[in-house]
């Protein structure tokens, strides 16, 4: 078993309003760098400080690595775009950080990343793999490479408060400027993450792909990016059992969640670490804020499936504290 | 602690006869990659086969996956110029492969990855470092520096026997090019890496001068050139207590190691694993194949530490098999 986060960036984080996985759009940047590192080795090695949302709830990426040292998880990283380097060791697969869609073109490594992520998760040891995501606004092009699938789903948002206005708008104005329709890009999904997607679905898609081409057990680690992801797995007509595993916060704010994850023919299942019944800066997560990513929906499901799922609030205090960062309530 | 390779490649290793590290001149490409790979996965992801000498002594990166496995050790991969793609993740330090030293100004890139390695070898959260190196032709570009460095030291081989003429010209060649004399770069040791070494060189160097800034511990495990680190390390006027694990294959070859360890305040360790009583391709260590290198040594040092020395040999076997290596007499 092998937990693999990809991380990358798309300049549509830039738009006002769109992400909350940074304490300013300055620090937003350096999240997904952030996040690698702090799985990696607990601690920060080149970036600047630990991520939190403006309200300073702590990234969802100390949860995945409380979670690895809980099960002592072999961890792979991949570079699905980097904007700012990281010192944590990844893989490349080609792709390079994707321009706002509201821009023609914006993610055109977008193929040749797939293909050469394809290949990895085909090769690489594992029998089972878990992949998460850390891209800022990457909810916003999971919106618009569902549309240009033509799949109806919705998504959610780091933010209590889902600027779903704000995203449709963007999507609307990025279909414009590609000059595509709704669904235009049905079963053609690579050009879909190219047009209105960002790198990491791109690389997240393919290393699925290929897991499941090589009969590995798959799991998705997050919420509606993934459910993206599965998207373009699905319409690339790779078939295979697929799980969806996410977090209770992100479920609850997700009502279609289950209808969408049987239509991807994908298994939903839903873990609640119990951050609600704490006072620290952890119940921020059941108050609606960061919600899921950095695979945190992925590492619960194998906390919990391991019997280690009540010990991981103080774990994540813990990586925290040791990490750096504040944890007041 | 973790266990760092350092992997790149320089130019130099394609002259004939040069290097024993690869089965024939195009799989030599390939060697730190797949070292890199089989360190960290234990088989290969990217790599062609698994890189043996041409009379197929299999690569001492099995010896220091072996004990990786065995002790459970944490490790990182450092890419210091590498010429092939790998699947192995690995940290930047912004080294590019090195050109022949025969050449003007072979390795551009050393001071500034000297200085970015510094400082990741000062902020990795670890007490204690391990670091080894893979780079095909090594031994000439180790010779070089310490020539330019004005030290007197002679460098080993992978081969049996040891091209040392061949060496000694394409250094002297190499010098020539540069326009430098003997001992031109002493306390300048980075002009002398850039001038006559190999990025690899520059990035260990530097990995070590900044954990030892940190006040960490510091093994360089492998031969003469990690001892031509040392003596970058020194020459930049960087103290503190350095450990060189070496094995005993290399150790018998290189009668002046200890008065040259002394001479740059290391203290000199060897490790005998037993390969010598074997009857199989193991035993090709003992007959002075290979000898050292992706680690070896330090990898040795820790395992006899832990009181796990004589279980290597067995597990080499073993991840030399499940790599799909032939290991037969």
């Amino acid at each position: 078993m092998r937990l693999i986060l990809v991380a990358g960036a798309t300049d549509t984080a830039k738009i006002d309003g769109i992400s909350a996985a940074g304490a300013d759009s300055e620090l937003l940047a350096h999240t997904p760098s952030a996040d690698l590192e702090l799985v990696e080795y607990g601690s920060l090695v080149r970036a600047p400080e630990l991520p939190v949302s403006p309200t300073g709830c702590p990234t969802p990426a100390a949860v995945t690595r409380a979670v690895r040292e809980l099960l002592d998880l072999d961890f792979l990283a991949v570079d699905a775009g980097l904007s700012v380097p990281t010192g944590a060791p990844t893989v490349s697969v080609g792709a390079k950080r994707g321009r706002d869609v509201r821009e023609a073109d914006p993610v055109p490594t977008a193929p040749g990343s797939f293909l050469a992520a394809r290949r990895l998760g085909r090769t690489l040891p594992d029998e089972e793999l878990v992949v998460g995501e850390t891209i800022p606004g990457g909810t916003t092009t999971a919106l618009g490479t569902l549309r240009a699938l033509g799949e109806e789903w919705t998504v959610s948002s780091s933010f209590p408060e889902n600027p779903m206005e704000l995203k449709s708008s963007v999507v609307a104005e990025g279909l414009d400027a590609s000059g595509i329709d709704i669904g235009e890009f049905a079963y053609e999904p690579l050009l879909a993450v190219r047009a209105m997607g960002d790198p990491v679905l791109a690389v997240v898609a393919g290393l699925v792909a290929g897991a499941l081409d090589a009969g590995k057990d798959v799991t998705l680690g997050g919420g509606t990016q993934m459910l993206a992801a599965a998207a373009v797995v699905r319409h690339e007509g790779v078939t295979g059992p697929l799980t969806l595993a996410t977090t209770s916060y992100l479920a609850d704010d997700v009502p279609a969640l289950t209808a969408a994850a049987d239509s991807l023919d994908a298994e939903l299942v839903v873990t609640d670490p119990g951050f609600g019944e704490r006072d620290d800066a952890l119940s921020r997560y059941a108050a609606g804020e960061g919600k899921e990513g950095a695979g945190m929906g992925g590492a619960l499901l194998l906390a919990d499936r391991a019997g280690e799922l009540e010990r991981v609030a103080e774990k994540t205090v813990k990586v925290v504290d040791a990490a750096g960062g504040a944890h007041g309530p």
